[in-house]
């Protein structure tokens, strides 16, 4: 076109920049919340899809099925099952809100609450889609340290307490408190127990994201801080895309009915994709605890292959803690690595990973960390992956010093 | 609970009134986007969902099925096909984004374009859910007057001078061109050259929403705003809710790359649903073009149903002109008739219609109107409903003066 529109000078001010044209996934992707292809129930869900369909196809004719916005009642039915069984959560059909992945969830959230200029509190290594979402709505962001029993009580009192002489009430605490992202925590009870008397005391709600808490290796698991509440303080949140599938975009919201029915409100897309939970409810009802832990064993062993990988390449160049569950490992680099450099020059070598800084809002101490996924390359490639990371960060930062007989194809 | 948690004072500013609680479809329901069940290719798309989920199905393990966030391929490739065909449409697979229904297509031009204060240019009577968006986001609209061709350029050739003058240069044109909503007129092929001719003498683009466009009794029907266009000042979106089924959520975007890519980049939603796309894709490519005829004769059958009830239950006191395609009918009552004061009223009978100023921007010529939705309710449904509907009517504002023998079940 010799004389093309040109949309510039019609745009909204403060856009991201424009997205670049798709190329293909690398050849080494440890990004992304993926998951195992081979672990994938197909069969089963093939069955699900044909008898769901035959039985109440028709109804896919009708927004939502007919049946209201809060989506398909059989696979709210399932939760309010699986989560009194695994979580501790007792609630009805009537509080839960199905939503296009937690991603929506977690939008419906912040856009009953939050206003720019707003304060919350989140784990200081945190999702990178709550924190984006967080700096795009301009709201302060407090970051709370994290140990190895995930985030530290101590710091969230003195937090709470520093904006209470400030006379500001945070608008909510965000934890991932079961299997915590990116740092595979787990939140024991008393933490929770404690969390929850500290909200409390400051009449700030939790905002619970478990989207994790099915894939822990010894399925144990503490309650959900929304069955441990006593005044109905947390919105839990979930997601059936680590545990099934992630393309299939089916999330939740658990919440009581007075800031649920919020929420539903400002639900603006006619109903969430139908079809895919229609599948999930057929396939879950029967087979859904029978598939967890055929994933976790292969996930486990996907772990170990990267635990053992980074041992060979990165020796002790390589810290972390082996996370209790989850799709991801949290690394520390020595402190010469600067992560955001080498992400780049990864990328050119065909692999990907996370770099600290976009995982944590505390950029000094996550700049030599990056966020490993291990759920969807095979054993092969996390091997040959790391293999050449390690070569890209002994070229590019001098570490690992020496570098075990690296075997490639 | 006792104590229960005040979420209250928290909650952000603006927000809508809370959702009530779903308590069913009304028995006779003339509201909505829904779809003929019977209408719904079933069979073929459970042969479609058999197929493509044995072929390719674990590509649900990753995100976008490793494909990237445009969208499933093959679904892209068919539109490719499907719009040069029958909308004269020439553009790529890379100039289309599939969204979650047109609803997300929607948000997402608003989202590079619109803030508050801007100015849009859209039909007089139209589309709700994008009459309720413009005002959600603060934005003065300018709607212009309908004839039994669509929008009038006259009057649009005025508005447009009218902003000239004050300085002011519209974000866009929203236009439904084909079939349009609630009117359900059909913007004949010179009216779309001037539109053209107008938007770019004022360097304003046109958002082209062609949703109902394959719903034409005769299959005939002028080329596509964008494909007319010279200059690519065209963002056409469409769907397949009303071709198809609704609950799929299924919409997508055909822009240019420069601001397509704007879109892409904040579609923060990691993917819209796969399966759904991939179900379509396997059923369209074969099935596609046979499938509208059955379609269009069902919901034309219906229309007449509809028309004859209005015509036997109110006579002259319901006026419309019968519409060359589509799910609606834009029906003007008597003077009398308040269709907002209607609305509870007929619901309270089990019925609901959607009032005419909720479907316009004119709400003294809209006054008396409303839109009735014909494609979910089956024929008996519609005569039933419309003679309850003259009941409502009579008794409450005392037109049809007369109503012709009523026979019920």
């Amino acid at each position: 076109m010799s004389s093309a529109f040109d949309f510039a000078p019609l745009l909204a001010s403060g856009l991201p920049a424009a997205a670049e044209r798709f190329s293909g996934l690398p050849a080494y992707n440890f990004t992304g919340g993926h998951n195992d292809p081979d672990a994938l129930p197909l069969d089963r869900l093939i069955d699900a899809a044909d008898a769901v369909l035959r039985r109440e196809g028709r109804n896919l004719a009708t927004y939502n099925l007919s049946g209201g916005p809060q989506g398909y009642l059989p696979l709210r039915q399932f939760l309010v099952g699986k989560l009194a069984r695994d979580a501790g959560i007792s609630c009805a059909t009537d509080e839960i809100l199905l939503t296009s992945g937690s991603l929506q969830a977690i939008d419906l959230v912040n856009g009953v609450l939050l206003a720019r200029g707003d304060t919350v509190i989140i784990e200081q290594d945190c999702y990178q889609g709550s924190i984006n979402r967080l700096t795009r709505l301009g709201v302060d962001v407090i970051g709370i340290p994290l140990d190895r029993d995930g985030m530290r009580m101590d710091a969230l009192a003195s937090a709470l307490e520093g904006l209470a002489r400030r006379g500001i009430r945070a608008k909510y605490i965000y934890t991932i408190p079961t299997v915590q992202n990116p740092t595979g925590t787990i939140l024991p009870e008393d933490r929770r127990a404690e969390m929850l008397r500290l909200a409390e005391a400051h009449g700030v709600p939790i905002f619970e994201d478990d989207c994790y808490a099915d894939l822990i290796w010894d399925h144990r698991r503490p309650p959900a801080l929304h069955a441990m509440s006593r005044s109905g303080n947390v919105i839990h949140i979930g997601s059936f895309s680590k545990s099934v599938a992630p393309a299939l975009r089916v999330g939740y919201i658990v919440a009581p009915w007075a800031i649920l029915s919020r929420m539903l409100a400002i639900k603006f897309d006619a109903g969430s994709g139908a079809l895919e939970q229609m599948v999930l409810a057929e396939y879950c009802a029967p087979h859904f605890d029978d598939h967890v832990p055929v994933l976790t064993r292969a996930l486990r062993a996907k772990l170990d292959t990267l635990m053992e990988a980074l041992g060979e390449h990165f020796g002790t160049a390589a810290e972390f803690e082996a996370p209790k569950g989850g799709i991801f490992l949290w690394v520390k680099l020595p402190d010469q690595v600067d992560a955001l450099a080498l992400y780049p020059k990864a990328l050119a070598a065909g692999i990907t990973v996370n770099p600290g800084p976009e995982w944590s809002v505390d950029k000094a101490s996550s700049r030599s960390r990056i966020r490993l996924c291990f759920a969807s390359p095979s054993h092969d490639e996390i091997r040959n992956g790391i293999a050449r990371l390690a070569e890209v960060c002994h070229r590019e930062f001098g570490v690992p010093a020496r570098i075990a007989n690296i075997t490639r194809e």
